[in-house]
């Protein structure tokens, strides 16, 4: 590892680094910096970057560490950040023209805490219009000519092309998720309440969740306890004990891990290269999966899914629809005008259906498998800069709140990464990234 | 005090003497059954009752005494529990032939609290339909001419008659606060979260509280305190620390009490004796009480409550609507029908009001006022058995989720109890009931 090649460690790796002394932020700062030079004109993943203000910060953790300061687990790492979370310090667009100059005057809760572990806030990442539809200008960074997927577009693309090691995005379908395996990087939505989301835009505070993107699993289990905590201005976080993420993490199985390979109603419409990558990744877990067809009830899943999210946008974003509609994509007006003229009763009937839903995931979990298995997307990143993509394969769980990780561990014929989703209970999210590790290395060891 | 007037000992007292082996559960619900006996004609309270079953309860009670058994804060003391509430070992048909028969399998969290605090469910208490406005059997304890108000018809009048030291009711509207008042007895709606509600009939999970009714502020203490606490099978139960209700009402207020007095858009309907009778309780306050107008998002407060209980109700009695519509009142199946239609983004929109108003009512409290006082009711009970009364001077303090209590204060020129409702910050129900035996005390002194 050269200097110049600080951007690719990992952040877990590089905070090990920083502290001990054997590199400074300093310099891990500048190699990203560099990266993202060499290719954010093709990747075009930040929506805000002012390199002086992060040279700084990354100088003054490094003479924090020098004068014998405590220094927190991210000291002196890069990370973006969405560009939904409020960050007092840069600009805060949400991907659309109603917020152009916006400037928050406190930070997120995740930006607060990553800044109390010591990271260092490189810039805003580009996001789709209002985290909803709307693409924003970020490329698919393994081919410009494809979308990243959306909405954490910009995050999932830095992370994709190197110029950082781990982004903070969101998901309310499948933001987190889907760009992950479009740019062949890990995602992880965690369990609903486990990270606060106070000062993150809102379009639906039933299904909004924080992301994470990483290139390592160590460092999605090193965010999620960094960003992990109950926080009374987000009533839905949870007074949960911590979860030990880390620790679980660098454990082994003590049994190889039983998936249930769930195909839902859509995978007649993923293409073949993702039909015969299943094929292969079945046949080498052999006795270890066991496809399992969908209860009724989660069928209902996407139509309930669209009920909530479609209502409860309408009223969070109604400040924005009623001055500011014609600066609006049509997508997300046709969406608000929906959910403008959606009942109460049958509002309230989807919410009421998520609980009994999730009890039968439960009971699988608690009974027979260790994990889901199934598809981050249709396919890989399609062709155009249009659209995002289609999050079909991630609006059950987050609507469940149930974790996710998005694993690079498939990829198309030409080359293109394809996303292995990794399911789990909710607050299962520890033995999630364990079983995620073993499947990895499960596939990497053939 | 003779055995056969027993029945009019407070909870509290009775369960000293039953402790300490005065008397006799068994002696107890004797006198209480025997009241019952001679008022039951005409006041019609219970909707189940069978003497036989409270009375081998009682022995067993008065057995587990001599046995040395623990026993708890409540051994031996008949309760009424109004019948929304379940309970395994009677009928709980919730004032609707589409209910008639049915026996729950388990008690609700509040009849499984009382029991373990050694109670004994005497009998079900009346409740209007469904506990909306479809008046029950029950008449007025002052005058069997006259509704006792609902809907927790049965609970307030069985007190108001001196059958049951103590009774359970619930509170969506004003269904506890405005009964006690028309019954002549203590109505206590406590904050929303202390008392869980799994058990009873949902109408609305925003709104629906459990209510409770005594003679003695002491009783609503000793009940608050039995009933209180989180429930996993209620989600908006609080985890917060034991309320010490007993021990803040038994000291003295540090300072006298300074009463916010709220007349509300309501008041020009109140009646000529009320506002009299208001008049004086002012002039006796002197300084002490400060006439307070409403902030203006307060004055919309009406208006949300109903759109966020019509909705709610729609769906929870969903199913007695599809079936069995032709069985409930016209102004049940109205309000559903109203429900049906609203839109979810005007629900949503009431619900998102509830927490900026609350917040205001809030610094209220923090900065210049103990308490609020306002009427429980536009006057007395009216005539006539065919409505219930109007609830408009609860459905604030409901919405709020604040604690609340009707004191049978001041009473009409031809003797009819009126009440004084005194209304207190969430979770401010300790220092409430002690503001509450300040002001009652000032009362009987002069």
């Amino acid at each position: 590892m050269t200097l110049t090649d600080l951007h690719l460690l990992s952040a877990a790796e590089a905070a090990r680094w920083i502290g001990s002394g054997k590199i400074s932020s300093e310099a891990l700062v500048s190699a990203c910096l560099r990266q993202i030079g060499e290719r954010e004109e093709a990747v075009r993943a930040f929506s805000f970057l002012d390199p002086e203000h992060a040279l700084g910060a990354a100088r003054a953790a490094d003479a924090e560490r020098l004068e014998g300061m405590p220094i927190g687990p991210l000291h002196g790492v890069p990370v973006g950040i969405k560009d939904i979370l409020d960050t007092a310090d840069m600009p805060t667009e949400r991907g659309s023209p109603l917020c152009a100059g916006r400037m928050p005057n406190a930070d997120a809760s995740v930006v607060a805490r990553l800044r109390a572990a010591g990271a260092i806030i490189l810039g805003k990442t580009v996001t789709t219009e209002f985290a909803f539809f709307g693409p924003g200008k970020t490329r698919n960074p393994h081919d410009p000519a494809r979308t990243p997927g959306g909405s954490s577009s910009g995050s999932a693309a830095a992370v994709g092309a190197d110029m950082l090691p781990i982004a903070i995005g969101s998901q309310t379908n499948g933001s987190t998720i889907r760009p992950a395996a479009f740019c062949g990087v890990l995602g992880y939505k965690p369990t609903r309440g486990l990270i606060s989301r106070h000062g993150m835009l809102t379009l639906s505070p039933t299904l909004d969740h924080v992301g994470c993107f990483a290139r390592s699993l160590e460092d999605l289990a090193l965010l999620g306890e960094v960003l992990s905590g109950f926080d009374a201005r987000d009533a839905a976080t949870l007074r949960t004990a911590r979860l030990p993420l880390l620790q679980t993490l660098a454990a082994e199985p003590p049994l190889p891990p039983r998936f249930a390979f769930v195909k839902t109603p859509h995978w007649q419409r993923t293409d073949a290269d993702t039909q015969s990558a299943w094929r292969e990744l079945c046949e080498r877990l052999g006795p270890q999966v066991e496809e399992l067809e969908l209860f009724p009830s989660a069928l209902e899943a996407w139509h309930w899914h669209q009920t909530i999210m479609e209502a409860e946008m309408a009223l969070h974003l109604d400040r924005e629809f009623a001055t500011g509609a014609a600066h609006m994509t049509s997508v997300l007006r046709q969406l608000i005008e929906r959910g403008r003229q959606l009942r109460a009763f049958d509002y309230q009937y989807a919410l009421s259906r998520i609980e009994p839903m999730y009890a039968s995931f439960a009971e699988l979990f608690e009974q027979s498998f260790d994990a889901i298995l199934t598809p981050a997307a249709l396919g890989a990143a399609p062709r155009g800069l249009e659209a995002t993509g289609d999050p079909a394969f991630c609006t059950l769980w987050t609507l469940c709140g149930m974790p996710a990780l998005s694993l690079p561990l498939l990829e198309t014929a030409e080359g293109l990464p394809l996303g292995v989703q990794i399911v789990g209970p909710r607050l299962g999210d520890a033995k999630l990234l364990r079983t995620a590790r073993w499947l990895a290395g499960m596939m990497a060891a053939q």
